[in-house]
């Protein structure tokens, strides 16, 4: 790493949580190659000069697509054997936002965020409204069976049996999402996630709400959390980084540790950071986050456990 | 006023934006008497010592079931000619929060807030799975017609016809929500609202969103805001309050008085907020707002317009 401030930076997560050590080292490789992708295609769009905006959808994308992440293809499974998805995406530059909740048959939830960001009014489009409004804007829409995924329908069965709903980091799969700061100076965030397996009665967790599981402000910094999601509703954790910055002169490490250390409980979860000049955060409280990091120094690394 | 601190505090908004000040002076007494009503129902319970989570509710629900409000019966309507409801309720002691967005056959939504809060690890249920899990729970459900109101279907009408989305601020009627210390120094933060006449897509605005329009925390505030809700998303309004209080070391009306005259933006709507020390703030930036406060020294207020 370098002491100077890098032109842009991009960091990823693919869920707080971890896999056991004993993991088939294939599998390992896969999750891996999963991250090392999604960070690719981020930096890729950075290197070329473009947007943060444009970056951390562009890795958020790949997780999606990836059947490792529990986010787009490869969801978990909900109590009525179905896929619910959130996204978030929000742009520094003017606070601009797009959220969906629940939705069913969108193939990308981020895509669709983006373009909520873009053309309407509105924030936030939740259940069976979302979905409608997808195909009003011609996106492109799947059957839900699409997001189905052996290992997921496994672990959702293992669960109804248990009568239990599991957090998204009770396993190897979790929660994904990006921030990144771009050549100028521009900073965002996305967050896309299949929630809880099992869970019921339209359950809505931090990902999709604003200042929760998702925040950017070019004024201070870019955040995307994973974890319980209640903890970090009840704690507006994402603008909880930006307010500590930009009214108490926190630095972002400072900011970020006072979240994960004091505020929230052990085994919450964790975020990932980056602020105006370039700082960067990966930070959890949770035994691992699949995470990556890359800058414009020349920086690019993904780890899973604390190595 | 008096210049020691009160006891007990309650505030209450019941929407931003007014009515006309040719309005026949039968209506505006409806208003009165509707704000008033409310008010003495939280009054009531902090005067014998009670909660201010009780009291917010009791205000809250006061004003559900008051049709010149848009909460519980008198919601507007949606596209498709149905009621949607959303309501938030929030503890200052522990930052236990309830939530629900889209919800059609629950006939008080502030006691399903309070259901959730007490029984149930998720904070926000949406659409359906709301309705659901009020079902399982046995709570009182209503068919959607039952929230039904001349003047609302009048105005839908004309929101059709014009193919336009009101704001709830638009007109005569708005969000509700209420705000209390009690005399053993708790804090706590109710909102209830219809949304927006003809509203499409499942929209959620920013009534249930913990930190965007309702928060309470004992530490410091507790806030409900009313109007434009992306508005109150963005720049997650209520929880900015408690930020700047806790970080900054502003004064409650400092960090209301930023909020309403410089973050956002003119005509966005209004908040009503009570500290820890009894100090309260009725602000908006719109024409006007439905709105009341009580306290233990005898103040008992109710207004509409800048009187």
């Amino acid at each position: 790493m370098s002491g100077t401030r890098p032109d842009f930076v991009i960091c990823i997560h693919g869920g707080a949580g971890t896999i056991s050590r004993d993991t088939a080292p294939q599998r390992v490789a896969l999750y891996r190659a999963g991250l090392a992708a999604a960070l690719e295609a981020g930096q890729a769009v950075l290197a070329d000069g473009g947007l943060a905006l444009d970056a951390v959808q562009a890795a958020a994308l790949a997780m999606e697509d990836n059947p490792c992440f529990n986010a787009g293809k490869g969801a978990v499974y909900n109590s009525q054997g179905r896929h619910e998805l959130d996204a978030c995406l929000m742009d520094g530059r003017n606070l601009a936002c797009g959220a969906l909740a629940g939705c069913t048959v969108i193939r990308n939830p981020i895509r669709a965020a983006r373009r909520l960001l873009e053309t309407s009014p509105h924030i936030l489009l939740a259940g069976d409204g979302a979905d409608r409004w997808a195909h009003a804007e011609g996106l492109d829409l799947v059957a839900n069976q699409y997001f189905d995924d052996a290992f997921r329908f496994e672990q959702w069965q293992k669960a109804c049996a248990a009568d239990a709903v599991q957090r998204d980091h009770d396993d190897a799969k979790g929660t994904v999402g990006a921030v990144a700061l771009d050549r100028q100076g521009n900073l965002a965030a996305a967050t896309s996630t299949g929630g809880l397996t099992n869970k019921k009665f339209g359950r809505v967790g931090d990902t999709p709400i604003i200042g929760a599981g998702t925040y950017a402000n070019n004024a201070s910094c870019a955040v995307s959390c994973t974890g319980t999601g209640e903890q970090f509703m009840r704690h507006v954790a994402a603008y909880d980084i930006h307010a500590r910055m930009t009214l108490a002169g926190s630095s972002l490490e400072a900011a970020c540790r006072q979240l994960i250390d004091r505020t929230l409980q052990p085994g919450d979860g964790g975020l990932i950071a980056v602020d105006r000049d370039g700082n960067w955060q990966l930070a959890y409280n949770s035994a691992g986050m699949f995470r990556g990091v890359a800058d414009s120094h020349g920086l690019f690394s993904v780890a899973i456990w604390e190595d």
